[in-house]
């Protein structure tokens, strides 16, 4: 049997390359592995961003062109919008009721996270800031998921979340799993100049660049700075030309790092060779990304019909836990 | 324009007379000259009994039976359980992404309650239990009420009502009256010994007591111990059969003082009085509870239709605040 997976992500624009790499290229992988939840948590990304919402809208639509895009099968997954299913907030409830505050009040991020939006002048130590955590268990055990790709600041969430899960199941019956952790070491992509890839740093590569905007992008990439000439000797460990070649191009890298300490390759030509690489390797992504842009409403209706199958999940869940509670009458 | 109450009463077990008095009388009234919404609220009856949830059904249809015997009128008002409109829950949620968590903190009887109910052995530091005036908050502005009636212990509750009202208004636009109190004083009743009414003094006459249990209950009611025979001149001011006819059988109450003072009335015959005047001024209550006894899946169909009522209200309002909060893409 198959396990059960979901995974969140808050609905903040646009992706990058790196958000890619990040989270997103290993959901793809994941699918045919899993029953799969994915979700747009858009109630979570009111904990910081509720005094302007704006954007939500845009930002839901953005995030789920680039899932579509990156080849998520909205038929293979349940792909859908937190706030389209309101189960979510009835077992935040729930779970609130049972939770110690104390337990929240430890989570180690809890502080740091408050801190430095504190010092983004953001006013956000609300009470559903501190509810974090509560309302990602939640999240997660609704569908009955065992398992939840995580990155490794996330796993003091994902613990919390186990702990609440085994308090709720001694005080009510045996109702959920527990879920684990399933750890992804995502590379980390360097942006244009070497830095991490950030949009505040200005030196990102859109998602959803298509070739003509890749191959600018790749050629005001920062190489080796010491080689002034093509006939001077590289050092592709200082490139992140060569970087980007490890990650997109990994069967040519050894080649190239050769060539390029040899100074038997240019830097034009080396960058060439990434940019058409990468323009074949997103080429299935760039397609996908047309096809539902020629069809604007393809992705409401893809989202309408995720959230009807994850209503009848929940809903079954939420029967059982009322069920065991002794709520419905 | 009738103005719109909302009021709550956690369900925990029968009424007895004094809290018919207490509260319950009060609502009779109001249904007369407001539009009500009346809610069993379940949910936050968590708050202190998350650990033993196997009452709650009981304890909501012995409510319902109790308010329905009392003379609420189903058709006149919105008669409902808080668990089955999920909205309760939406709103909640969202409002405390705005929450301040030290306006919660701060609630003056927050502490007290901790103190109290953790004497009891009650673990009920929770989550939830913090944010109990913010759902609290929910349940009435959810269904537009401008009007709450409170008793002076809940007034810091309603204060903060108001305060996360206003300052949902000012981000995201005047969708909600500010619900003021209307503040009732309600008579305290003694028990049959003199002490305040409760269960666990076991001084108390049931709500739902017919007319012998009645008569049995006002016949063992301690009178003025100073009076031992018919002869001695009585004390009404510490009889507690007294000041039961000043609340009971008033436009007598100042004869019969008079009558006690002179020792022209026995008490035999003054209890004898009071319990026909109680027998007549319950008669319709015991009528309309035998008819509901008589009837067992009425209680149900009632709840039902409430529910349904208070959902269309409750949905109405959360559109209008997922607009306003950019939430339904
Ligand atoms: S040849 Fe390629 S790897 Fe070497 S410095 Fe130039 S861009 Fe970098
Ligand atoms: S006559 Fe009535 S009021 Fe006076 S002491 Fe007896 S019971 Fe009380």
């Amino acid at each position: 049997m198959k396990g059960r997976i979901f995974s969140g992500m808050q609905p903040s624009g646009k992706f990058h390359l790196g958000n890619y790499l990040g989270a997103l290229e290993n959901w793809v992988k994941l699918q045919h592995e899993y029953e799969c939840f994915f979700c747009i948590v858009d109630w979570h990304a009111l904990t910081s961003s509720y005094e302007d919402t704006r954007k939500i809208p845009q930002n839901i639509h953005d995030m789920a062109l680039d899932w579509l895009s990156a080849g998520l099968d909205p038929e293979r997954n349940t792909i859908f919008v937190q706030s389209h299913v309101k189960e979510h907030a009835e077992l935040h409830l729930l779970l609130s009721m049972m939770t110690p505050l104390s337990w929240l009040e430890r989570v180690p991020t809890y502080k740091d996270k408050l801190q430095q939006l504190g010092a983004q002048g953001k006013e956000i130590n609300t009470y559903g800031f501190l509810g974090y955590p509560e309302l990602m268990t939640a999240d997660i055990i609704l569908y009955k998921a065992d398992t939840v790709p995580v990155g490794e600041d996330q796993l003091p969430h994902l613990e919390l979340a186990r702990e609440i899960t085994r308090r709720f199941n001694n005080l009510y019956g045996p109702i959920f799993p527990e879920p684990k952790a399933s750890l992804s070491q995502a590379p980390v992509l360097p942006g244009l100049d070497g830095r991490k890839m950030s949009k505040s740093y200005g030196n990102e590569i859109s998602f959803s660049a298509g070739p003509e905007e890749i191959r600018e992008k790749v050629r005001m990439m920062v190489t080796d700075p010491q080689r002034i000439k093509k006939t001077d000797l590289g050092h592709p460990d200082v490139c992140t030309v060569f970087t980007f070649h490890k990650l997109f191009n990994a069967e040519h890298a050894v080649q190239i790092e050769k060539d390029c300490r040899s100074a038997q390759i240019g830097c034009v030509e080396c960058k060439k060779r990434l940019a058409e690489r990468m323009v074949d390797m997103l080429a299935d992504v760039h397609t996908r990304r047309l096809a539902l842009e020629r069809n604007p409403g393809r992705i409401k209706e893809i989202l309408d019909y995720g959230a009807e199958r994850a209503r009848k999940v929940a809903a079954a869940t939420m029967q059982e836990v009322n069920k065991a509670l002794h709520l419905m009458g």
